[in-house]
């Protein structure tokens, strides 16, 4: 069974009359459809929907140009970094397809919307073409109203579509990578410096594991402390190692994990690899799992 | 969505041809097939289906329909204890069901087994009427020799079906039971002494908790011992409960938990319990893993 997810972000955040649209053209192919919202204050639009490879993609294309019809950028204001009326589109390989598969899938869908629409487009992430254009806020820097004349640097050449701003519809950043796990752990304290010092310890940037980001913040609610994470490879980086370093950096200073929260939802296998993690299961997998032979295409389609 | 599993063992372990017979039954309903099998030295057959409760009991029904059809107890022998042509039909409420739920249609499934085919019927484990024919164990006990004499004691009135014992077919037994966990901690020694006062210590039946049965035994290949434990009800005896039990008594021994095994399947569910315990997640449950909401009917159907 293979399931790819995509997370297009639209700069449109205020016309519930533009989700109705999305709707529209999300109910014709056999997609789930996972998150659908509008953010006012950023003026953005955030869909998450998965299902096989190919209707992901035909959807993806048909979802993209309903958007470059409706959206023009030389009126857009909102809170959030964005650069074109499709701003982002990441393709996340979640099960049964590797990361090779899904960059492919990224590049072919961007060059296709690139031709189509006459826009701009920069591969990102683990579709990028230069480590430069790797990190999406690289892109994005300069944000719409500097494209232009980003477009003229010799460094931002474009990896599909016209060298220059389609002033209507902006830029777009078209992606692949890893299902973000968003993982907060809740310290039993409220010394916001240990929470810090834990998460420097912990995050990629600063010496930790290879693809955890992590900062130390208050929880205004509870009075106490965060270390909250972005899993970015939980192949790589899975759940259970970033809690463990976490509870073990926290014991130097006598504090206690309180309790954790995951923030969206997580893939079975990364759940899988907790549960063999913690359960010491030698070579668990998700096959264990009996509503895993209920998932549609489970042994019809190959992986 | 409602998962409703079936789990028949039928006296027959030995004729391929009996279970193209099953499957041929099988494939005639929106059912999906996780064991189909013979055991010869059992001469019994094993077959575990699973999907909407309404056409697993009339998949039930079809299918000893034709074990009855097909098998004479008269000529049965085997090493496995039976009474019947359909020696057991358990049905287990996977998800979206209540136990009170399985045990409904696991009395309704043997009054109609019962009368269509002239079979005794007992119900057992949580279908039973009354405590002494809790254990499938004390009904079956006799065995398909024993049982025209044993319809004649008193306290083995039928719960379906016939006063006598029909020569052909035997006795049948159903019921409705929590799925099953088989969950085996392997110790980092060798010594059975320390195994079995492990077992006794964390069994219900010594003392231990609610809904585990446990034993000590060797393991060949390996040389070392086992705690061999059965999760009768993994909602209220989850399964990292029982393996923390066990690395807590091991510990006074100084003896470590050395790797576990699942033996078959286990629900989402009770994946979802021991992440939600070692990851410290209050509330966590299974909506937050993206594949349930691709599992079929989620959110269609009344649960």
């Amino acid at each position: 069974m293979r399931i790819l997810q995509c997370v297009p972000n639209f700069s449109e955040g205020r016309d519930p009359r533009f989700l109705d649209e999305l709707r529209a053209v999300l109910e014709r192919y056999p997609v789930r459809v996972l998150d659908l919202s509008l953010d006012p204050d950023h003026n953005r639009a955030d869909c998450t929907f998965l299902g096989a490879p190919e209707p992901v993609e035909e959807c993806a294309a048909d979802l993209t140009a309903r958007a470059v019809e409706l959206i023009d950028m030389r009126r857009h204001t909102g809170s959030h970094p964005r650069m074109g009326a499709v701003d982002v589109v990441p393709f996340v390989p979640i099960r049964g397809l590797t990361m090779d598969d899904a960059v492919e899938i990224a590049r072919r869908f961007g060059r296709g919307f690139a031709e189509r629409h006459g826009i701009p487009v920069f591969f990102y992430e683990e579709a990028c073409t230069s480590e430069g254009r790797r990190n999406l806020a690289d892109v994005r820097r300069g944000e719409y109203e500097g494209m232009a004349a980003k477009l003229h640097e010799p460094e931002w050449e474009v990896d599909a579509g016209p060298q220059e701003l389609n002033e209507r519809s902006g830029v777009t950043a078209v992606g692949a990578r890893m299902p973000l796990i968003a993982f907060n752990v809740n310290l039993a304290t409220g010394d916001l410096a240990v929470a810090k010092a834990i998460a420097t310890a912990v995050r990629h940037s600063s010496g930790g594991l290879r693809y955890v980001k992590a900062m130390g913040l208050e929880v205004a609610e509870t009075g106490l402390v965060q270390v909250s994470m972005n899993l970015v490879d939980h192949r790589r980086t899975p759940i259970h190692r970033a809690l463990e370093l976490v509870r073990l950096e926290a014991a130097r200073y006598g504090v206690a994990v309180r309790e954790c929260e995951l923030v969206g939802l997580v893939p079975l296998e990364a759940l899988g690899d907790v549960a063999g993690y913690y359960l010491q299961i030698p070579g668990f997998d998700e096959s264990k799992v009996i509503e895993y032979h209920l998932l549609p295409g489970d042994g019809e389609e190959e992986t």
